[in-house]
């Protein structure tokens, strides 16, 4: 029964764009560059947002709500922010359309009805949650301000993927304010780690955490904080950045607050995010040719049971053996689906359920009655045994344990026997080439030298690991002095 | 310790907005016309959400994700619902940004950057929809498709209120096609229930059921069920709307399925929705001069627990017992805060909590310790009574319950009395001048006589109630034969 999925082997690309629409997580839409995330996509993404939201709250962070739109007045404050922006910015223009007059039933732009200012779709909200926080900020007793929202942004793409890269994207954006320096630096760092664990723990993708490059730090940012993961094809993604601000926005939307000791100071600030791109690295990192995989404690349901019946007998007696096996499974907060839908047969499902990468499969037929026994099939490694029914929760429960851990050893093996030390730039290119992945070289710390490897192979200093040993050496590229490796890869 | 706030009596469009802002719900933003939602807001918000998803969900529906904005060309294929929305249309033209060339470090919109085709900002989602829903409805095994969003919306307003009316909201919006037109119409009175059941039992706010007239209704529907509150303003609110689309959306977007005998028929459809609006009906129904009056189902934290103190002894000996009591109360599933912050005094968060309409306040203070009681206070009846330590707990979930329920019962009292029967147009116009409310009267069933009442008087017609009985009789204003009463109200 095949899935016509193509082989990641011979097109990875395609194999991606064709998985993320057979296995319903996601279609393009009518929209340019804009995506519909389907029910089963968009559950994997709700049980992201309740873990990612959880931690957040549980790290004293609360949720607001800021406008869609920004004024061009308010987006255009911080300078180096609007100008990382401005190229791929939404602008509405107009409040009102009317009937064409030239021509029935259709409508026209009104020209009567042009906004006296711009208003930009927000691409990322520091300018109007600033030019809040102005409000909301007096004293030291109003800091730290620890702010979360939930929302879509728009940034205008050319060449669009869904999940990767898309025009509107659905993501959480933090935005916190502190007294002083430190305090914000701390934050940053914070948020970054758990970002860091949650997608380690959650989706099972091993990360490193580390530093932008100044040419790679998001625009306003004195320092950006970032987890970077490693696909399967050897290029890197960035799963989640977390941005020092310093007082740049405070400095444009002129936020201060009276210190203890009575002084007017600017305020510190950070801002982080992650958004439906790490729908793009969950799919990309444990998926194979047979469709999804996905971790236990992301999947939408983790157990489905199949019944193998040919008349309604048989079904009837399959189907009390499996609603006691729900019910059991459900007591230990395992979410499991049992498909008995006459309309489909039990190869037709089978296939549905390894493209969908549901973590565990419970085939049920005539037999195993009489033997007492189901059949229990794993996900990640396509692996088939027959379990006693008196066994079936306790194995299931360890099991989905294992297929976590085991996609996250699997990738982190991946990972970690894909960062190569190169010595000089010869190697570089060839490692770059031929096994892709994180190239570990030195390099001078300008970013002309960052430019110009850039433009020769593509690859970027995707980051300067955190935990980083220091060591002398010569830039891979200018043979410069140079005291650390950084991580160079293709990147998403 | 005044709140400054204007009494109800005085001026209760005014009471409301200062409500609003003083108890950290929403504020306006430097965007004309929209709000933003402050996190005790956004918390209420949540709550709602969380029961809705959840009964959205029991009922088999899931959740998915359409774009932001709608090409034109979509926008105005079912014309009904195009005209309806065409006046009040964010509209993007533009996709990028530039440098103004005569003014350094100001942006302008790039000439060279228009659309082809404009995009509108979704006033609603049922054009995006219907298109994608072409592409995932083949057979009638596809149906019934059930799928709710969460998003938000841009209907541009030319006078705006915080929650109640404003430029961008928040809100959910089904939408489901079906094989028959009895289904379709089942599913919109199910979910009109769905809404009344939720805003009863955690709004307590009591609702009237009933259907739109031809003129009221959503532009696109062949009928809209809704649910109609009052507010103690005697105006009415619309809390609720649920929609039979009839086979029109299936119609403008050609959404065909093959039945079971192969016969290809045109899809049937629903769509329903609230919005941050209801946090207009929450706030309008039950607060008072005091401030905010949160019903338990949806405070943010239903108890706050204040120690009165002098010095840091006894502010350690009341906070063990406070921290008792707080473990006891999370244990029994009650949201409690123990306020121990020292930068402000008993006084001042007396008035703060009872502004923000937490149900229960717990005071400790030196003399209780002696007593072994904490003095409790209700913030719907503002009565105090001294509780034994040790039956705290079971005091504090009884009197949650109790809460709940008076706020309800008290709102139902006044609602109910607030519905009056008029014989004639004299009658009429008194009562909505002098007591307000509902009025029900007969209506000769024509929009003439509708539009010319709402013309005279700034009355609409809320709904004809569902459970309304059949009464022969004269239409107040055009004196021509009726067989109903229906309700007749000003509007918020």
């Amino acid at each position: 029964m095949g899935k016509n999925l193509t082989k990641r082997s011979e097109d990875y690309s395609k194999w991606y764009n064709e998985l993320v629409v057979k296995a319903d997580l996601a279609e393009n839409s009518a929209v340019r560059g804009c995506m519909v995330i389907k029910p089963y996509g968009y559950a994997i993404w709700e049980k992201m947002q309740a873990e990612l939201d959880r931690m957040f709250k549980e790290t004293g962070h609360e949720n607001a709500y800021f406008p869609l739109f920004v004024p061009k007045s308010l987006f255009e404050a911080e300078e180096k922010n609007a100008e990382g922006f401005a190229k791929e910015c939404a602008v509405v223009t107009h409040y009102r359309l009317k009937t064409d007059p030239d021509n029935e039933g259709k409508l026209i732009v009104d020209p009567d009805a042009k906004l006296q200012e711009e208003l930009i779709v927000r691409p990322t909200s520091e300018a109007i949650i600033w030019s809040t926080f102005k409000g909301w900020i007096q004293s030291y007793r109003d800091l730290p301000l620890l702010i979360n929202q939930w929302a879509n942004v728009v940034r205008w793409e050319m060449r669009t993927r869904l999940f990767l890269r898309t025009s509107e994207f659905l993501w959480q954006e933090g935005h916190t304010a502190h007294t002083t320096k430190e305090e914000a630096l701390a934050e940053a760092d914070l948020m970054n780690n758990i970002y860091a664990t949650f997608v380690e723990n959650f989706l099972a993708v091993p990360v490193i955490k580390g530093l932008k490059t100044e040419s790679e730090r998001f625009a306003g940012a004195d320092e950006t904080f970032c987890i970077e993961a490693l696909m399967q094809d050897g290029k890197a993604l960035q799963a989640g950045t977390s941005h020092f601000l310093g007082q740049n926005f405070a400095k444009a939307f002129d936020v201060k607050f009276a210190s203890k000791e009575g002084k007017q100071e600017y305020v510190w600030a950070t801002s982080w995010g992650v958004s439906t791109r790490l729908m793009g690295a969950l799919i990309m990192t444990h998926s194979d040719d047979q469709g999804l995989v996905l971790p236990p404690n992301l999947a939408p349901y983790q157990v489905v049971i199949v019944p193998i019946y040919k008349n309604q007998e048989q079904l009837d007696a399959i189907s009390q053996v499996a609603n006691e096996i729900v019910n059991d499974l459900r007591l230990h907060n395992v979410t499991v689906k049992f498909d008995n839908r006459d309309t489909h047969k039990p190869g037709w499902k089978f296939n549905e359920y390894e493209l969908k990468g549901v973590p565990l499969r419970i085939g049920i037929g005539p037999k195993d009655l009489e033997k007492r026994t189901v059949e229990l099939a794993r996900r990640d490694t396509l692996t088939k045994e027959f379990v006693a029914k008196e066994d079936v929760v306790d194995t299931v429960v360890q099991l989905l344990k294992d297929i976590q851990e085991n996609l996250y050893t699997k990738a982190k093996e991946y990972r970690d026997t894909h960062i190569t030390e190169v010595q000089n730039f010869d190697e570089f290119k060839e490692i770059l080439e031929t096994k892709g992945g994180f190239i570990s070289a030195h390099w001078d710390g300008t970013s002309e030298t960052e430019n110009k490897i850039k433009e020769l192979t593509k690859a970027t200093i995707r980051c300067i690991p955190l935990d980083n040993p220091k060591e002398d050496g010569k830039c891979v590229f200018s043979g410069a002095a140079s005291t650390q490796r950084v991580l160079f890869a293709k990147a998403y």
